[in-house]
C-alpha cells in the first residue's frame, strides 16, 4: 500500500522511508500510502516514516499558508471610509451588515497620538466602535519585551475576540514591530493591523512579516515572522513627518530602485527632491497632477518590488536576498554611532560604498556611479561617514559571513535597476573601492 | 498578460483582481501574470492585485513549510548513540564528519537534572561537546515569560549559531513549552529539540508544534506554533516518573484510542495496568517480549494517531479537532481545583462524562460505555469529580462556544476507536447524561 524509497546517502541512519498522505473522512484524518486514489479531503501535509538503527523516525512536512493584505488608500480616517475597520477581511460586506458592536484595541505611538488622536477618536465614535486606545513611547530605546508585556496586559484587561477583533498598530516601524510581536504571542496568534505613519514604515516595515524587539543591546534580537492581517497605507500621515525622516524612508525606496527598478530610480533621480519637499502630499498644490503621479507611482513601485522579494521568502529561509542591499555594513555602523544616524541614513552610507564596490568590479560605469551618488545627495542622504572605517567594514562583512552560512551574499547593482548576489569580492577590490569612495566623497563629509 | 477575475459578491470594494506568480531569474524575483510558461524558479507564493474604491490592494499568499522529526529510540544517553547531537539533521553524516566542535545549550528541568544530570554530562564529555546546562524549576507556577527571558539571557551569554546549534530541552511538558517559546523568539527562530522525560510529554507535548507560557492566570495564553527541529523519545526516562504521572500520560493515550484506534484501546484495556506497573520499562524482566511489544506498540500508535491529526492542522486553523476530546470541560475543572488534579486526570474526568453523553445519544452501547470506564479505572484515572458540577459543565461549554466560532464542536466516540464532531447535543441530553454519570460513578468518588 505504501511507497517505499531506498535510503539515500545523506541518511545512513535510515533504512527505508515510507511516504504517507493524509486524508480526512468523516472528521478523522488517516495516513494513506501509495499513489492510489484518495476519497475524502486531502491535506497538503505529508508524513514520512523510516526505521533507523535506534528506532523509528517520523518526519512531518506541513505547509502553513500566510495571507495578508496591503491596502494603499486615501482618507483612511474619514468616517465614510470602511478600510480601517473592515479592510483586512474578505467578508467585509457580511461583517458590516452584522450590525454587531465593533471592538478594537489600538496601540498608537504617543507623538502620533498627539497629532492624530482626535481624528482617530472622532472616526471611532462616528463608527460606534467600542475601543481602547493605548498611546506608548515607541522609540528605539523602549523597543523591548517589557513594552510588549505592557501591551499584552492592557489587551487582556480590555478583552478581545482572538479571531474577529484585530489589534491596530498606528505609528512608525518601532510601534508596528512591537505590536506585531505582542499580537503574535497573544493566544498563540491574534490578528493585527499595521497603519504606518512614517515613510520608512510605509515602504518597509508594513510590507513584510517581520516583527520584534531589541534584546541585550542587539537590534530585533527577539521576534517572529507572523504577518499582519493587513497594512493600511495612507500617504496623508507623511505630512507631519520631519524632512529628515522623509529622506530616511527614501533610502529604502532607493534600495529597491537600485536593485530592481530603473523606472523607480529615474523618478527618484528627477523628482526625489520635490517629493522630499512636498512630503508626498498633493492636495491644494499647483502642479498637482504631475506630483501626485510621482508620489503614487514611486510608493506603488517601492511596495510592489518589496512584495516581489518578500512574498517568496517570507520567513527568510533563502539567505540570498536583494533586500539586504545596504544592510551588510549598516548594522555595525548604526550601532556604533547611535543615535547619530537614522536607519535609512546608515543604509544609504552602506549603499554608497557598495556602489563604489560595484564600480571597482566593473559592474557600474563611472557615469552610472555618479548618477547614483547625485541622486542620493538630492534626497539629502549622507553618502559617506567618518566612522565607516575599512576596519568596521571588514568586521561587518565578517559578521555577515558568520550568520549567512559561510557566504557573504553581497547584493551589488549590475546596472541601474538591476542586481545580483556576489560571493567573490576580494579584499583588494574592497580596499580599492573604499579608497576611491573616501577620495570622492570623504572630503565633503568630515566626521561629526 | 495577467489573469483577470471578476469580483465576487464577498468583496464589493474590489473592482477586479489580477493574479501573479513569482519567478526568480538571476537572483531577482519578478511577478508574472497569466498561465504562460515561466522560465526560472517558480515560487509557491502568489500575489493578487486589485483596485478598490479607495486605492490599490495587494493580497500576499505565501506558504511556509514546517518540517520536523519525531525519533523514537533507545539508549539516547549512550555515548555511542548519535541521535542527541545529530538526529535532527538530514545531513547527519556530513555534520559528523566535519570534525568541528559541537556546541549545545541545554535547558533541563531541575528534578530531571538531579536524576540524569550526571549521565547527560558524561555523554556530552564523551562526545567532546562545548555545552552549557541550565537546570530550571519548570513547574506550572513558574511557566511564565520571566523564565523565558532568563533562558534567553543565558543563551545570549553562551552564544550559539542560530542555524546549526539547536537548543536542547530536557524535561516534562512545561520545560518543553517554555524552551520552545524562547527558541522561537531568539533571532526570530532558533531550532530547538525536545527530549520528553514524562509520559504525558512523550505522547503529547513532544509531538506537535505548540509552545507557550501562562499569563494573567490563564494557561498557555502566550505562545506560538513553531515546531521543534526534532523530538527524541526514549522510554527509559519513564522509569523515574511517579506512578500517578504515568496514569496522567495514559489519559492522553486513551484519548487517541477512543477517538480513532480500537487496537490501542484494546492494548490499554488488557495491558494498561501492567504498563502502569512497569512504567513502560522492559529491561531485565520476565515476560519481556510481551510487555516490550505492548509498551512499544501503544506509544507508537499514540504518536502516529496524534501526528495524523496534528500534521494537517499544525497551526489549529481548523477548529474541528478530535484531539480536543477531553479538553472541553477539563480546562475549567483543572483551573478550579488546581493543583488537586493533574492535566491528564482532569482530561479523563471530562472524557468519562463525554462517554456518558455518547451513550445518552445512542452512539455507544451501555456495554461499550462500561468497558471504557473499566479501562479508565484500570489505568488508575479518576472517572468522576465532585467539583465537576452541571453548572461548571455548562459554563465550560459556553466558553468553548465563544472561542470556537459559535459552535461547540464536541468530539464524541461513535464506537470504540471511532469518533465524530457534534454540534447538536441538547441541554436535555447533557442533563440526562450528567445524572446517569453521577449515579453510576459518583457514589464511589465522593468530592475531596
Amino acid at each position: 500500500m505504501s511507497h517505499v524509497t531506498d535510503c539515500n546517502d545523506d541518511c545512513d541512519h535510515s533504512v527505508k522511508s515510507k511516504e504517507f498522505k493524509l486524508v480526512q473522512i468523516n472528521g478523522t484524518w488517516t495516513r494513506q500510502g501509495g499513489d492510489c486514489g484518495h476519497s475524502g479531503r486531502l491535506s497538503s501535509a505529508t508524513i514520512f516514516e523510516s526505521s533507523t538503527a535506534n528506532g523509528l523516525c517520523w518526519t512531518v512536512v506541513s505547509p502553513i499558508v500566510f495571507t495578508y493584505k496591503i491596502v494603499q488608500c486615501e482618507n483612511l480616517l474619514d468616517p465614510a471610509n470602511d478600510t480601517l475597520l473592515f479592510g483586512h477581511a474578505d467578508n467585509w460586506k457580511e461583517l458590516k451588515s452584522h450590525g454587531k458592536t465593533i471592538k478594537r484595541f489600538i496601540v498608537i505611538d504617543e507623538t502620533v497620538h498627539e497629532l492624530y488622536g482626535d481624528r482617530i477618536t472622532a472616526y471611532l465614535k462616528a463608527r460606534n466602535v467600542t475601543y481602547k486606545m493605548l498611546p506608548l513611547p515607541t522609540t528605539e530605546e523602549n523597543k523591548s519585551m517589557q513594552l510588549v508585556m505592557k501591551i499584552l496586559e492592557e489587551v487582556h484587561k480590555f478583552g478581545i475576540d482572538r479571531r474577529s477583533e484585530p489589534i491596530l498598530a498606528i505609528g512608525g516601524g518601532v510601534c508596528l514591530d512591537i505590536v506585531g510581536l505582542a499580537a503574535s504571542l497573544y493566544r498563540r496568534r491574534t490578528p493585527y493591523i499595521r497603519v504606518p505613519t512614517t515613510l520608512l514604515a510605509y515602504v518597509d516595515a508594513s510590507v513584510g512579516a517581520k516583527n520584534g524587539v531589541n534584546f541585550a543591546n542587539c537590534k530585533n534580537k527577539l521576534g517572529g515572522y507572523i504577518p499582519p492581517a493587513a497594512a493600511f497605507l495612507d500617504r496623508s500621515f507623511l505630512a507631519t513627518v520631519p524632512r529628515r525622516h522623509i529622506s530616511n524612508g527614501l533610502a529604502e525606496m532607493l534600495k529597491m530602485a537600485l536593485m530592481k527598478h530603473r523606472g523607480l530610480f529615474e523618478i527618484l533621480e528627477t523628482k526625489g527632491t520635490d517629493l522630499l519637499e512636498s512630503k508626498f502630499q498633493t492636495q491644494g498644490e499647483t502642479e498637482t497632477a504631475n506630483r501626485a503621479q510621482a508620489a503614487s507611482e514611486s510608493t506603488r513601485i517601492a511596495i510592489e518590488t518589496m512584495l516581489e522579494e518578500l512574498a517568496p521568502n517570507l520567513w527568510e529561509d533563502d539567505l540570498d536576498r536583494l533586500v539586504d542591499f545596504g544592510h551588510l555594513i549598516s548594522p555595525e555602523l548604526e550601532m556604533k554611532v547611535l543615535p547619530a544616524l537614522l536607519h535609512g541614513e546608515a543604509v544609504n552610507i552602506d549603499m554608497s560604498l557598495m556602489v563604489y564596490v560595484a564600480r571597482e568590479r566593473g559592474l557600474l560605469s563611472p557615469a552610472e556611479t555618479s548618477r547614483v551618488i547625485r541622486c542620493m545627495q538630492g534626497l539629502e542622504l549622507p553618502v559617506w561617514h567618518g566612522d565607516c572605517s575599512l576596519q568596521l567594514v571588514r568586521k561587518a562583512l565578517g559578521e555577515r559571513l558568520r550568520h549567512s552560512g559561510g557566504l557573504v551574499r553581497m547584493p551589488l547593482p549590475t546596472a541601474l535597476g538591476q542586481a545580483e548576489i556576489f560571493n567573490d569580492t576580494s579584499d583588494d577590490t574592497l580596499c580599492l573601492a573604499f579608497q576611491k569612495w573616501c577620495e570622492d566623497l570623504g572630503a565633503e563629509h568630515l566626521p561629526e
